[in-house]
């Protein structure tokens, strides 16, 4: 299988990894040690409608708990929700996370793509007239991945209103949401005008150091929807491991923005060394700079010791994009002197 | 969602748990060290293609490591199976693990039973007659699931010949195949009739006490159908203390041995004692006993502080039916004793 994402440090273990976008600073110690606890309950079937998680999330984000949907890791519900629904033809905002696109040719579903603006790369009003009445669903992603920019919300709003009256379902995730400042980010889900074909998505995977472990979850308002879902895959699809840690997770009010705070400061220094040397950057509200520079620094990189993510596999992106996690002031400074020296 | 399997021992904590068919020992312990210890890696994404997990399994079942998949339990395979082969008409052997029907339900596909003999649950000969050109795909699992009963195996030839001649995919469902005593089991995979429509399925679940922790396998001839099998669901879909699970689970030779000689003598005991009690039994070839007596036991037992699987809603069987796991000594004759009191 071609393997088309970053973070593949099983192929290359000696490289300082900027190519998957996992908080820096790692799981939590608390997490941690409530994974090495449930470890020994691991012979009983997990919880198949992860209860006690799903209050605990319902709890942190103030929604109903049956509105809520766990997967092993949020690509788990993209498949689910894509399933549920049954597209015949999605829209597509290129570039995006190559799982929607896979997600959608699965279900034999017809992809039509809307072109990101390439200098920009924001999503604009002209998006509103792609939402035909033949498009059955849109993926939408803020803040974007490979980009960082998020969408802004009263385009966001009309873009909600459209789609109701097309009858347009919606999958709006929300993966990287924990590291937007809250000052920028959309209203909180219970706020947000109801929409009953919308699935919004969250992940525990990127803030809390959790990638290997898979989890993520997802609102939605239609709670038959939410049923459909957990019957288009297998049941039992989180561990008790991940339930557990999860639980973990929330119960650390603080660490998020701890870490917010540790990403701001690196994200400043990245993006100002990079600017610098001349490499064209992006504003990110996520853990992660898209930049475009020459061809080949991917490979010149691994020369180096540090693999980056070439983004020319992306629909809508060439050769010369790419994309850095955010990592410790270690690596990011041994990033930009390896830069200085093969830019 | 109505739950409709075995092992919901989160909305029943107090009572000891005989729906699940788990291996009475539990998880070993050097499982245990082992995820504990991969507890403080998960920050990184799993290996997408399990490589070392796959080879570890490679060398114990002597098969080419190209030719096996790894997934989120054994259930995440039948899904990505069914949607690999999108069978528009399937035939199932009932009654039979019900997973198969809700996948093949998800893609739209037609299904058709066989009914097994009902007073023997075996498959026959005549089951052959049913595998005509409109068929897509067979679900099989030896030792079935619930009764416990294997295929024989001069049929299962008979099978894949016909199978083969009309273009027939099969599923060969052998989750409960480490506890089948090793002169009872079909010959190995390797050395069985090559056929590349053909997903053999076995599971770390049972044997390894790791239903908490998910983690199946599968080996099929064909490297592109198993190919095809990774793209139809997410990746990253076994998580990195699935894969340290499993290795160290690989690691204990002897242990497979082990928990069937435990098993075996509860079975004797526990066989004996219902027959005494004039309840049918069917003799199993797995860590379960299938038996049939009266109505409304389930709801008793209850009472009673035991939970066993009402196997009433399984295609092909009606009230009166159940499964239960062999446990521990203790607690298998705190069952006996319930049941000679309100049997």
């Amino acid at each position: 299988m071609k393997y088309v994402h970053g973070g593949d440090i099983y192929s290359n273990p000696q490289l300082v990894d900027f190519s998957a976008n996992i908080n820096p600073l790692g799981t939590p110690g608390e997490v941690v040690v409530a994974i090495q606890k449930a470890a020994e309950h691991v012979a009983p079937y997990p919880d198949y409608s992860c209860r006690r998680l799903r209050n605990a999330i319902a709890q942190k984000e103030k929604v109903d708990a049956k509105k809520i949907i766990c997967g092993n890791g949020a690509a788990d519900l993209i498949y689910r929700f894509v399933m549920a629904i049954r597209p015949q033809k999605a829209l597509l905002a290129v570039p995006c996370f190559l799982e929607y696109e896979q997600a959608l040719r699965c279900v034999g579903c017809q992809v039509e793509y809307y072109q990101l603006h390439p200098g920009t790369f924001l999503l604009e009003e002209a998006y509103l007239d792609y939402l035909e009445n033949s498009i059955d669903l849109i993926c939408l992603c803020t803040p974007n991945n490979p980009t960082g920019i998020s969408i802004p919300e009263h385009l966001f709003k009309k873009i909600i209103k459209k789609c109701k009256e097309k009858n347009i379902a919606i999958l709006l995730d929300e993966c990287f949401y924990d590291f937007v400042e809250p000052q920028k980010r959309f209203q909180p889900y219970g706020d947000r005008e109801s929409y009953d074909q919308m699935l919004t998505l969250r992940a525990f995977t990127k803030m809390y150091g959790l990638a290997g472990i898979r989890l993520g979850y997802g609102f939605c308002e239609n709670e038959d929807l939410i049923e459909k879902m957990q019957l288009c895959g297998p049941p039992w699809n989180v561990s008790t491991l991940a339930q557990e840690a999860g639980i973990a997770a929330l119960e650390l009010d603080s660490y998020p923005k701890m870490v917010r705070t540790f990403v701001r400061e690196q994200k400043k220094y990245l993006l100002g060394e990079l600017q610098q040397m001349g490499i064209r950057v992006w504003k990110t509200d996520a853990n992660y700079i898209f930049f475009q520079t020459r061809k080949q620094l991917k490979e010149d990189l691994i020369q180096e010791g540090i693999m980056i993510r070439d983004c020319s596999n992306y629909v809508g992106l060439e050769d010369g994009y790419y994309r850095i996690a955010i990592m410790r002031e270690n690596h990011n400074k041994m990033l930009i002197q390896a830069l200085k020296k093969i830019h």
